[in-house]
């Protein structure tokens, strides 16, 4: 998508480590019409495919996956990291080790909030390593759940990530995938 | 608002400690439809107050952050629990007592999203004692930026957070306020 690496080259910012900090318009401060303009992509590549819930991680999976839902008229569910006090019953539950954060986290969803009937709609602000995709996937296939793909705003293509789950046969569709940028130079796939 | 009102009566459901559980429609699964026209409420409310910026805590005011900023055409930040890797540089920073989850937190903006010029709207999905929104008009006073108000989604009023903050003169418009609900019936002021 043209717009966000545009955005990406004239506001991203690399930094030592292979990180890519985009957090003046993704995942700090949010430009919400442009995370509106990517769920409109979004709907473009995955509008239909039946999808009746878009499921994604807090915390800066949810802006994109409320502005992607919007255009598909279904739910968004969020999974949480680590049990909170307000999740009872039944849950779905995945250890994730985070890229970003060097930890490990427990990943829950409710099992109120997906079912055998659903078709889940992935979305993601990153996909790097793939610890996270893979462990949504993984949740979704708890529920019984069909996962209809991903929808990722921003793939660090040399992390790998992505590949591994397209391997495996599940649809990724990243809006700018990053294949190198360890120069400091960003160059995308 | 009264369609959040049925909304709460209707799938809310009352856990002893004064739990309110919403989490099929506003902090686990989102009912995307539903936060838009609360976004747009929230227009109504502080459309003309020359709002530059939204700010919220994550995660699950997030979600009704960026459906309330389409309204208004401007960004949203939000203040992140905890010093991650990814921000670097200044910081406005606050200590804040997480009331469901009995934790004290990190909460902190980098100081490039908010300035002494911004006019900001505070927006979260609860109020209860009050101790995230005081820490995040906290973060906008450290920025020299000006308080508008705040909006919330649902205001427990017998916990009082709301009142103190109103007391000290600001503005806080929540769209459901809570009276009562130790019996598990739910009363709105």
């Amino acid at each position: 998508m043209q717009l966000l690496e545009e955005k990406i080259r004239q506001d991203g910012q690399v930094l030592p480590g292979n990180i890519l900090k985009v957090g003046s318009f993704l995942n700090h401060q949010i430009d919400v019409g442009l995370l509106d303009k990517m769920g409109e992509e979004i709907y473009r590549l995955y509008g239909k495919d039946r999808v009746t819930k878009i499921l994604t991680i807090e915390a800066s999976g949810i802006a994109i996956a409320c502005m992607t839902a919007r255009h598909f008229g279904v739910p968004v569910v969020f999974a949480k990291k680590s049990q909170s006090q307000n999740i009872s019953g039944d849950v779905y539950s995945v250890k994730v080790e985070s890229f970003t954060h060097k930890k490990v986290y427990d990943v829950v969803v409710s099992g109120e909030f997906l079912n055998a009937e659903d078709r889940v709609l992935i979305v993601d602000d990153f996909l790097a390593n793939g610890k996270a995709l893979i462990g949504l996937i993984d949740l979704v296939r708890q529920a019984g759940a069909q996962v209809v793909g991903a929808a990722i705003a921003i793939e660090k293509g040399f992390q790998g990530g992505g590949d591994l789950v397209r391997k495996q046969g599940i649809r990724v569709e990243s809006l700018a995938i990053i294949e190198q940028m360890d120069s400091g130079e960003i160059r995308f796939r």
